[in-house]
């Protein structure tokens, strides 16, 4: 596609998506829930067209020679299918934020001021490969009364188009407009920065994928981007931890899912225990096949650990790798996380009221836990009922973006005919 | 100065200011509000020493041929001194609101989950010629536990920076970093374009001014920025509205202070109550000097409005000129804010509660209101105590900023060594 046709097309979608976020911002509840049951439903019952579509996509990244993991990740299997099916009724079975109005407080003036819960308007979802993110995403962004315009990765077009087709074909059958869910066709990067350029109609851009996208999208967005670049989470395990706590948390948050942006990459343990925890924890991290890279003094303690370099510090390894090392106190600790976290989860392990009172106070993170695992930083495990990212930006979200963050408020205001002094 | 040094001041001012951050954001409410009111004391103490170098600027605007009304602006008169005194004690007096708390819910997995309110960080400010807002700004950052960095307007430099070095001497004697509230001492614009790109230091920019500069803001930064460029409001009379009521709400909304971003710009009538209305509303607003600039149909009602002009449907007149239409419809009138509106602050005047309710609902805006004056939508107004900002993007904020709105909410986890299955 040419380049003034890529532009065209992108902008009149975005055009698109715009009227119909006035529209859906006072559609009721019922009939979003109903959209989401009924796409649920339609998921299953054309699971063999979907399965045609995802071949397509399958057998275009055998030729191009994708990795196994990178394939894995592209097929839309049974299993995923009914985790996106599961995912609708979940999101349909979730109170609708949208009219929400907290209280109304009487002013001195006369006048009852309230502030209600709407839509943002138009999302821009940018992702890659995983194509369920395109039924996840539009659920989450439909149910908060947003529109929006879904960019999967490219080799994942044809799994992507044919998901949204089901979606748009019920939205259709609701009397509503198909517009509130739409995939770029257009697989040329080059419709990104076009998407990206679109302030006029879109609110809020979400990137979800590496790092390099990401960047990508937040240096070239002309619109608000909530973002998370990596999680480069770490545990500290302070003077007076409980060694077996702190061993179930570093091994939990190490081992449980080491490809997750919420596991442990960094461990830090207070020189007063150092001795009682390190060698225990490095047992069971060994035997659990994690490989420690250690500064001098918990090598002093465990030599099996690999040496430390200097570019360990504050590396997301996404792997079954961490980076450990004795401090002299708390302070260098908050001090290390300052510098090498990323704002994502931090996590202490102490039986110190005043040191974990601290540490939630002066740590600065989008999550910041005592005694539990980092894997809990998460939409699902806070209550929030689903995600649609994690933002360690703080201005309008910071951590696990449910709902609520898919939605602003607007002051509102009963009066009986109040004027201003 | 040259470029290459403007660049490393500011540059360095912004570090400064993101070390400060770190440290104030521990500080407790008692030492800010310390701050606070001995900065109000001082400024009534260094009063004289004030007027001294806001002559400088007064005998500079004079020699550049400032405006009677820029002067005026410029000028630190008893009067402004006063404002800013009972402004830093109304501040000091607020709830702080770092660390709170709302709720914390216990989740299936045992864990106690909760958000506290926490400092963004830096705010960088960007205004225009009043120097007030120097104290205003920096009195509500520092409460809400921000490093601020301050750029007025080059007229105001003298007074911006001897303002500034009462609130650093102040906070020096309490120990503080005065780094916290700094002015920046060039005034080449060059020093906005390198301010706008420090986004590894500065959270938040906020712009005060004409609309060309909130442009120019919003266009150059690499940082969020909250702002909203200019406030068309409208009233909407509706067809069961109370004549007298309206007539209220009018009057109050475009002759009470004409020249600030919550007053009228338009008038909506419906066609079925315009006969009734127009005549009564048009003979009160004339009567008060405003120039009506009308459709056809509301100057076949009322012949002495001046014929609209195309360019004058939706044009922030700040003065006493009011655009007045007759519509066929709440839609029309809803299509027509939508169309013409800024999302700033939009009246309905009725007795329907549907219309009433539905107008809340539908038009989009940082403050919707029935029955009541468009100049209501303020932050003291609104109970938020003191406003830093008005909002008409919805990220974040939408409609006046306070305090809180100068926070963000981390999660924090309380655990009893709990992992995830």
């Amino acid at each position: 596609m040419e380049s003034t046709q890529i532009e065209s097309t992108v902008v009149e979608m975005a055009r698109a998506a715009r009227v119909a976020s006035r529209a859906l911002a006072s559609v009721p509840a019922a009939v979003k829930d109903r959209v989401l049951l009924k796409t649920a439903d339609a998921l299953l019952a054309q699971k063999d067209a979907i399965a045609v579509e995802n071949a397509k996509d399958l057998d275009a990244g055998r030729d191009k020679g994708l990795s196994a993991a990178m394939l894995d990740r592209l097929e839309l299997s049974d299993k995923v299918i009914s985790s996106m099916v599961q995912g609708l009724r979940e999101v349909a079975a979730l109170a609708d934020p949208v009219g929400e109005v907290e209280s109304m407080k009487r002013r001195p003036s006369g006048i009852l001021v309230g502030r209600m819960r709407v839509p943002l308007g138009v999302v821009g979802m940018i992702y890659e490969s995983r194509p369920n993110v395109t039924i996840d995403a539009a659920a989450l962004c439909l149910k908060a009364g947003n529109a929006v315009i879904l960019r999967g990765g490219s080799e994942a077009i044809h799994s992507n188009l044919a998901l949204a087709r089901v979606l748009r074909e019920v939205l259709e059958s609701e009397g509503l407009d198909p517009a509130v869910v739409q995939v770029i066709p257009v697989t040329d990067r080059a419709a990104i920065n076009v998407l990206l350029d679109q302030e006029e109609y879109i609110d809020l851009i979400i990137p979800r994928g590496g790092e390099g996208l990401i960047r990508f999208v937040a240096e070239n967005s002309r619109i608000p981007v909530l973002k998370h670049y990596k999680g480069v989470c770490h545990a500290y395990i302070d003077a007076d931890a409980d060694v077996e706590t702190g061993i179930d948390i570093v091994m939990n948050g190490k081992t449980q899912r080491p490809g997750v942006c919420n596991a442990l990459e960094g461990l830090l343990v207070h020189a007063d225990i150092a001795e009682d925890f390190l060698p225990g924890a490095a047992a069971a991290l060994e035997r659990a096949g994690v490989e420690l890279r250690g500064c001098v003094r918990s090598r002093g303690i465990v030599p099996s650990m690999t040496p430390a370099a200097d570019g360990d510090w504050g590396t997301e390894f996404l792997d079954l790798v961490l980076a450990v090392r004795v401090v002299a106190s708390m302070d260098e600790a908050i001090g290390y996380i300052e510098r090498y976290g990323s704002r994502h989860t931090e996590v202490i392990v102490t039986r110190s009221y005043e040191n974990g009172q601290r540490f939630l106070r002066e740590v600065d993170a989008s999550a910041v836990m005592i005694n539990a695992s980092s894997r809990f930083n998460d939409g699902g495990q806070f209550g929030l009922g689903a995600e649609i990212g994690i933002s360690t930006t703080k201005l309008h979200a910071y951590g696990p973006m449910g709902l609520e963050e898919l939605t602003t408020r607007k002051f509102i205001v009963y009066g009986e005919g109040e004027v201003r002094e």
